[in-house]
């Protein structure tokens, strides 16, 4: 298989692998415990802490693991919604956040919270000046994804923090699709809070980390005594090693940003080259290494993901089409892309063990498995 | 070691760590991608639901997996609540929950929301008089726990499901200390809603569920496409795996249920006539099988336990020590228990590994090392 689908999943690696099945064996008490075991659990995750900590450029006590991203989002955005001063109950979110964290906005809009969106351009970028007065001093959080997980645009979040600052707001960001892919450090963000999960950079699935700038106002919204108040539940050990050795085992990532961006714009400018039909969107902006998103013509991501099957190759659609119809990315439609060019995208995202022969691979055999249907009638090739 | 802990946590069964480790290698792919391998790894979550639904006697759709049971409690009571008819805004919570599912509750009343506290008796029962008047029709939700985690006993949710179907308000329980201990089937259970936890049933970490009957008003706090729309984020199916796994190889629960009773009360006679000055609590009532509350006059909790560090024993005191100072279980105070005796409980907990040989050893050697400090003053072994 080529597997193409790393903004996705991605494979646990073996020392994660491994990590965990000794960490299951053997420090399966509760890290909460008095006894002998239970501090033995306890200093275990003391350590995974600090090496996570390490790799993540923050302090171990800024640092809460949770059970992935979604979660963290949600922790983030109720707690520090919570914590905020009177006065501020506002909350903004880009119209390009994760449809699970758009979920949670609506969610908060239908209990009363004041919700606002920020709009993209048509190029995928976040609308800077839209920005500026969208973000007044009632709003108590502006929450924007890091880079966005379907066209890999880098959202700019510096300039986004420079008017949070002046309007007295905090900045959280979503930070799963970056984390992994593009150099990080906490004490180098400009964030005051950062989401991940692990299972985007070879963790594991079902744990992840919120990243908390020490003084904020927090309110958890799922209280214990774990994780210093902030979120309570039985610790995960294992998991937490496992995220603790993905993330040490990360390597250079600015190294292997540039393998993948070259792999990437080697793939785009390929297939370009043999579709001329081809769009890829965002390719103007700065984006993650590996992603590219794409359509061929009109052709229906079905379609496209169908003949990529038969080349052994594994992505996704950007539209989510079900048996019962078929809806355009809510990204796409942000963007202000038509409805039949966004049921054509497809995204292909490449990972750490992507190789040059792969990418070879699609661009001998895509294209003539293609180029029959682009001479076809679009509509017989629409997504249904 | 002798583990007496197993209300904290228990140990993963070797079938769980080899069903989890298998599924981490092989179905890593996401369970919502449309490829070949996220339809494999669908079809093992879909296979693994059907399984712990067999054996929690629910309906697939009624199951939803999260991350344990603070999770699910959060998940039940903000998301019924939220759900709940206009005019119904008002949660009552046992006295005696689990200090996180009180955390909640504190923090749901920070925000506005009108929160009860049911009371318990002195034997650690619930007042039933006492629940009848506070559950009125305003009531959108009761929120108790099926069996205590320090004391074992066994609450009426019988005769709280009658007040709650009266005045028309819904009953979530906190089934985590009940299931793996105790027979469980929803289809059997007068409540409305159920959590539990996979590590205290001999599966993994970071992994529970919320049984919600089918066609309840509910608005998850964690939106996102999994789940059925009632629990946002990447499954984790691994550990999903592991938590069906743990579920069928339970056996017959009611059968190790009279052993452990039988062992415990050995356990509890033994001891009482070893110790005179033996006090057990909830010892009246119907309890969890294995677990055993108990002080030895009022020996500090830390001087019991660090005798039975000597035995081998890992056990946990019902207060909660820390180096900045002692305070006694909330349970106890609930039950009106005074403070010095509540600094002296113990909690030995066995589980499905404990044995006869175990509670022997237990009986021989820790009578003689208490006794001598029973001759002490007894304010020289406070808990400090």
């Amino acid at each position: 298989m080529i597997y193409l689908d790393h903004n996705a999943t991605t494979a646990p690696s073996p020392a994660v692998l491994q990590a965990m099945a000794q960490t299951m064996a053997q420090h399966w008490a509760n890290a909460s415990s008095q006894h002998a075991p239970g501090q033995e659990a306890r200093r275990c995750l003391g350590q995974a802490r600090q090496q996570a900590a390490q790799a993540l450029g923050c302090l171990p006590a800024e640092l809460v693991f949770t059970s992935g991203a979604t979660e963290s989002n949600q922790l983030a955005v109720r707690g520090l919604l919570a914590g905020a001063p009177v006065g501020r109950r506002r909350v903004l979110f880009s119209e390009v956040e994760h449809s699970a964290h758009q979920g949670l906005a609506r969610s908060l809009a239908a209990q009363g919270v004041s919700v606002g969106w920020l709009p993209v351009r048509p190029d995928g970028g976040l609308d800077l000046s839209a920005a500026a007065e969208l973000i007044t001093p009632e709003v108590a959080l502006v929450s924007l994804m890091s880079a966005n997980n379907e066209t890999g645009v880098l959202m700019p979040l510096a300039e986004v923090a420079e008017l949070t600052r002046r309007a007295g707001a905090l900045l959280h960001t979503d930070a799963t699709q970056w984390l992994g892919k593009l150099p990080f450090r906490f004490d180098d963000s400009v964030a005051d809070a950062v989401s991940f999960s692990a299972h985007k950079f070879h963790g594991p699935k079902g744990v992840g980390g919120l990243l908390l700038r020490r003084g904020l106002g927090f309110q958890s919204p799922v209280p214990g005594s774990q994780e210093r108040g902030r979120r309570g539940g039985t610790e995960n050990l294992p998991a937490i090693v496992g995220l603790a050795t993905a993330l040490s085992g990360l390597g250079d990532v600015a190294a292997e940003a540039r393998r993948q961006s070259a792999l990437r714009d080697a793939m785009e400018q390929g297939l370009a080259q043999a579709l001329p039909e081809l769009q890829v969107w965002g390719q103007a902006l700065a984006r993650l290494p590996g992603t590219s998103y794409l359509r061929v013509g009109l052709l229906a991501a079905d379609t496209v993901l169908q003949r990529l099957v038969r080349l052994g190759v594994a992505a996704s659609s950007g539209a989510a089409c079900s048996s019962g119809g078929s809806q355009p990315s809510h990204v796409l439609s942000a963007m202000g892309v038509p409805r039949e060019q966004a049921l054509a995208a497809v995204r292909l995202s490449l990972g750490r063990d992507s190789t040059a022969a792969e990418v070879a691979a699609v661009l001998q055999g895509l294209p003539p498995l293609l180029r029959p249907l682009l001479q076809e009638a679009p509509a017989a090739q629409t997504c249904h």
